[in-house]
């Protein structure tokens, strides 16, 4: 079984370093996912294969054509019948892990379009399942937030990752930040490692950690600290000093 | 005057590709933006160049040495005196169009660290002006999340889009999302471009899209909708149904 992802892009040449490289190379290599890139000026008509073309009422900036974006999804759809095809834009609703963790579960895979110039026709999203935004912020296109996707999908795929542990006790997994790591040497330019990672105590640790990712999240996250739901012993945990862990 | 930023990274590969091409590879040739890539790698002492470690306390993956990382935040604020230096991090705060605009304005530029494995050591932070999330989601590294954080705060450099007006009436610019876009042909796959747009009434159109953007927003996103305040001029518009404007 291997997880198949294809984006639908106007700059293949600005994706494939980095879907290539380093852990998605790997997963692609042992055959664990798959990505496509399609290039949509492929579908483009005419001499000049022109993708994009003056905004109807004016203003700024170009809009990407419907017909040679349709035709490349329609295509993609051919190639992998039941996958989700989203449009990565700013008007979709946010991406977050839970959104990775839904689409990792999705067998049948994805089909990413990335979206350039100043928009897409609007004719097109009837040929979509839906909208993505990667965040609050504007791109000059849809590739980087399509390789984001791509990343944070790809590392819930069963294999992927080397150590299948990784991928649970991280940021957000369980609403919570991550807590503090810390590795050799025992002291840098002064800077000790907490004495509690140097114990041996492993009970001890696992208490410790969990404290600070859930004081972390309190700290920096209070959007996310309220939705956290404790058990007895986070509560009782929470209830004591770093110092009397 | 060129904006400057510097990615610390052990994979400048990845990034290289993405960063060289469309809109960004040209605000680099005509010298709008510099973007340089650092391998830590290159910091990493001794014959393997070791840059990760086991963590103290034990658990899955592996952690990034501070002293490399430490010593190539050193030599890219040598370079770039007065530069922020953030490490994308799902940690920090989450990064939005508001920062991007912040970013842009800090004219010293950006040194962006990017961190891999299962994080980076903590005594790493005291060297950082701060951590920067892209949003809740988890990445196997912060080479993307930098690429999105370059993109977007490099096409708010003056000068980098073509056209001026269009970093204007965007998405978030304004807490809006943005109004729906139409290019040729008129009919596509029996789809009408709205008639509006083709009536050639330019403050018909402007009403039509403000309505539109603002109607999109409170439909798709009540949380920015809540936070917008309208003029007496929008209020009146919004009481219009579509077919008045």
């Amino acid at each position: 079984m291997s997880y198949p992802v294809e984006l639908l892009t106007l700059f293949p040449g600005m994706v494939s370093g980095y879907l290539g490289a380093s852990i998605l190379g790997k997963a692609q290599e042992k055959g664990l996912i798959s990505v496509t890139l399609t290039d949509v000026r492929d579908f483009a008509e005419g001499k000049h294969r022109v993708t994009d073309d003056a905004p109807y009422g004016g203003g700024a900036g170009m809009v990407m054509k419907p017909e040679p974006l349709v035709a490349a999804i329609e295509a993609a759809r051919a190639r992998l019948p039941g996958a989700k095809a989203l449009l990565m834009s700013p008007r979709g609703p946010t991406f977050t892990q839970a959104t990775a963790r839904e689409l990792a579960r999705h067998e049948a895979g994805l089909i990413l379009v990335c979206g350039r110039y100043e928009g897409v026709d609007e004719r097109v999203m009837p040929f979509l399942d839906g909208e993505l935004s990667l965040g609050d912020f504007v791109l000059t296109g849809g590739e980087v937030a399509a390789m984001a996707v791509v990343d944070a999908v790809a590392r819930l795929v069963p294999g992927v990752l080397g150590n299948e542990a990784s991928s649970v006790a991280e940021s957000f997994e369980e609403g919570l930040l991550e807590h503090p790591h810390y590795t050799r040497p025992p002291v840098f330019r002064g800077a000790e490692v907490p004495a509690v990672l140097q114990s041996g105590d492993h009970a001890r640790i696992a208490r410790w950690r969990r404290w600070k990712a859930i004081k972390l999240t309190q700290e920096r996250r209070p959007d996310l600290f309220a939705r956290l739901v404790f058990s007895k012993a986070d509560q009782k945990l929470l209830a004591r000093e770093e110092e009397a862990l």
